[in-house]
């Protein structure tokens, strides 16, 4: 079954035009040309196979003098991660001859002729991957170090979590369906660093609290606490910063919220921050240049057509709508959810928003290294993020839509504008970062990160319109919601 | 408040005489005295405060030519895993004068007079961390890449298993408390690999055997998994490697088994492989020179006087009640556990199993080392091995003390012998690299790592006895529990 390196590069060469998640035929035909060619440095060879790690991967094949180059690069985890905390790495593996000097190295252009067909790795939009996170650990760009304006919401919802717990949780009701000897919490969309354990504190005393002014002190149940985050989340980080001294059990959740992630009806109390802005998948009209909707040019939907901010807005829908279903499952009658969730106000263009100015200014960065070479420009058009921040009136037809819970508070939060938790273009910059890099490493790769946000930094602080405290519209809402009974009310009206 | 070098010197080594955990004044002193000396390269400076991941540090000091040396060594965790599954990584401050080029570096022993008392780092043991873990990461040394020889104890219990939940799990026992809509699986000690996804889906399996040969089918309740370990056990890539298809509801647990980790009556199967013969802390005789159980020149009690086998067997004693009383308030009435534990024949003395001769030979290198001058023989002494292969009747007897259980089962399993498991010398030096290597850096430091297993492949492959299967005696005991109801067995006699 042996190959000619030849006959190798022509197998990847035709795979590249077809593959668009993981291939392991394609991994299994660059590890044998690997092996062919004797190439030591392959780590950890044979490679471990299935590689449950790749998140991605992208192939380019360049001519060099008479030789021709192709290079497989796979994206790696964060197992990799830096102690400044790099998402992803790239591993690339020369995999034909010119850098090699073993003997079996030779001219290929010769065993390929006309089909050797060079391209550039930037033709092909590479899909969003399955999971992607914050940065992981604790270092100068972790996301831990750099949630300030997160943690304001989280600071800002304390007052509202109490006051909705001795309002609206009803132990009785609660106890009722089996008995109540632990009380099961779940923050989904954790990620690292101190929001989330404060989040929880405070849901953690507000229970408590509601048992003391019923007089159940003696009934205070055991609390067992689900932290909840893509699988490729820094639980690592995450477990050690724990306080030893906490009152809870706590576990870890590996796993997207957009699906179901814990026993059905096994949840009294779920809460989520700052998470409720992130779509699942990018809609793929987005992509399609031969869509209204094909977003060239920029890395969002602000500035776009309404075609694109459409696409975004039905993904968004999509995706709300599956987070209320698995939780309306996960959730026991009469268990209350807290949201807190990034938005806009009814009457703005997302534009005006100083979130959207943020991404267009980081777009523009990127579009100019493109100009100066860095990558193609199709590149950029390839990228896009993730996110959507629904207008108020928008975000409250989606949740009513779901019957299974009854909506008891929605408001605009009071949390503090980013010029008071994010002081400085620094922090602005290390704010974007933490959120982003790890997705803009996996399509431009980790080398040009630093240009970009040094370039992104010297553009924020050169814009009037940014750092302007007036130009600061984004918001956060509130969304209080109970678990109906699955059995219909028996209330006397 | 500024100090000169010479009082942050002098503040640095009065600590270094009283400290065993971590100190915060110790970290700000050395802090200061970077800040003072004006070196850049301190990582992210401020340095993280509190440091949550921070396992330990050393301190040491000496002189060379007229200046003096301290350098502050911090252990850091599993972060900085690097590709090949490092546990921990030693960061070194030097944090006076030589090596540094800055005008304010000057000698310090004029400063520093008599108060200068220069001593060498092996002088004081250190502490076992309180967590540690096998190698993390699927590299070629990590435990989920070298644990095969532990894979044939779940092997060989898979049947063991099966039969056990057939005849031992009642279904209306379990269902009586509470309704069992949910079915709850612990692995304690799951570490990373395949090893502990195949536990669960064995158990799961067999649950499902029964409630399938009782008809109870319809009833087949949600599984819910909880994977417990230390808290620097690498979940990240345990949670990469849960299988998609699972039809389990996954969950980490990070936090030492002999403590409780989970709600009180919320587990229903418990399940431990290969883990309890770790103890959770080296009896401190062991490390006093004047104990008669003091463990000169060796890092485990094997061939070493009576005294230190027996402050080791007093440990473990003291952690498996531990262990047995965490588990009995986790585990509902009725609810089962069953233990894979690492063991040695009665009639055995340890020296005389292989796992015995392997960690001497291991020990042997670590003092031809001390020898070659790598590091002071006083650092071998500081060093052991928490691990304790309990005899067949003195497990027994510890188990039997707990009257939470009932010991539904207990045998000599018929899992495949190490020279089966293992066939060559490389993949006995990786096995016990996965597992020691962690505890061995937190000591020695990371750069003796290759040399010393190194030393140990060449000595395995030269040692006639270890690699005789004939002298293979190391065996792993099943026990079967079941927790006994709260309320008084209603049995008739």
């Amino acid at each position: 079954m042996a190959s000619t390196p030849a006959q190798l590069v022509l197998q990847t060469l035709q795979y590249r035009s077809t593959i668009s998640g993981y291939s392991s035929a394609l991994f299994k035909a660059v590890k044998e040309m690997y092996s062919f060619l004797s190439l030591s440095s392959f780590p950890s060879y044979p490679p471990p196979t299935p590689p449950p790690l790749a998140i991605g991967h992208h192939i380019s094949t360049y001519p060099v003098n008479d030789h021709a180059i192709t290079r497989y690069t796979m994206l790696y985890t964060s197992r990799h991660r830096k102690y400044h905390s790099r998402l992803s790495e790239s591993i690339s593996y020369p995999v034909t001859g010119v850098r090699c000097r073993d003997a079996q190295t030779r001219p290929l252009r010769a065993c390929l002729g006309r089909n050797l067909k060079p391209c550039m790795e930037d033709e092909k939009p590479i899909k969003l991957p399955e999971s992607y996170a914050m940065n992981g650990g604790d270092g100068t760009c972790s996301y831990a170090q750099n949630s300030s304006y997160q943690r304001g919401a989280v600071d800002g919802a304390q007052e509202l979590i109490k006051e909705g717990v001795a309002a609206k949780l009803d132990i009785k009701q609660l106890s009722s369906s089996s008995s109540l000897n632990r009380f099961c919490i779940a923050d989904f969309g954790c990620s690292t660093g101190p929001n989330t354990l404060l989040a929880v504190q405070v849901i953690l005393e507000a229970v408590e609290q509601k048992f003391k002014s019923e007089k159940l002190t003696a009934q205070l149940p055991e609390f067992q606490v689900f932290f909840n985050d893509h699988i490729l989340n820094d639980f690592n980080t995450l477990f050690q910063s724990l306080p030893p001294e906490r009152r809870y059990r706590a576990a870890g959740v590996a796993g997207s919220f957009y699906r179901r992630v814990l026993p059905k009806a096994s949840l009294h109390f779920a809460f989520s921050s700052s998470s409720l802005c992130w779509i699942s998948e990018l809609p793929e009209e987005i992509l399609d240049n031969n869509s209204p909707a094909w977003n060239k040019g920029r890395i969002h939907y602000t500035g776009a057509r309404k075609e694109v901010s459409e696409a975004y807005a039905l993904q968004y829908a999509k995706d709300l709508d599956a987070f209320l279903h698995a939780r309306a499952e996960e959730l026991v009658g009469g268990g209350l959810m807290a949201l807190l969730i990034p938005a806009v106000p009814n009457v703005m263009i997302s534009s005006e928003t100083t979130i959207g100015t943020e991404i267009d200014l980081l777009g523009s960065c990127l579009m100019d290294m493109a100009k100066m070479g860095s990558f193609g420009e199709a590149k950029v058009d390839s990228f896009n993020l993730p996110l959507y921040y629904p207008p108020i009136e928008e975000l409250e037809a989606l949740i009513e839509a779901n019957t299974s819970f009854s909506l008891e508070r929605m408001e605009i939060m009071n949390n503090p504008p980013k010029h008071v938790a994010m002081p400085s273009v620094r922090h602005r910059t290390l704010f974007l970062r933490a959120c982003f890099e790890g997705l803009l490493e996996n399509h431009f790769g980790s080398h040009i990160m630093d240009e970009l946000f040094k370039r992104y930094s010297k553009k924020v602080a050169e814009s009037s319109f940014t750092m302007n405290p007036d130009n600061d519209k984004s918001i956060f809402m509130l969304v209080l919601l109970k678990r109906k009974s699955e059995s219909p009310e028996t209330d006397s009206p």
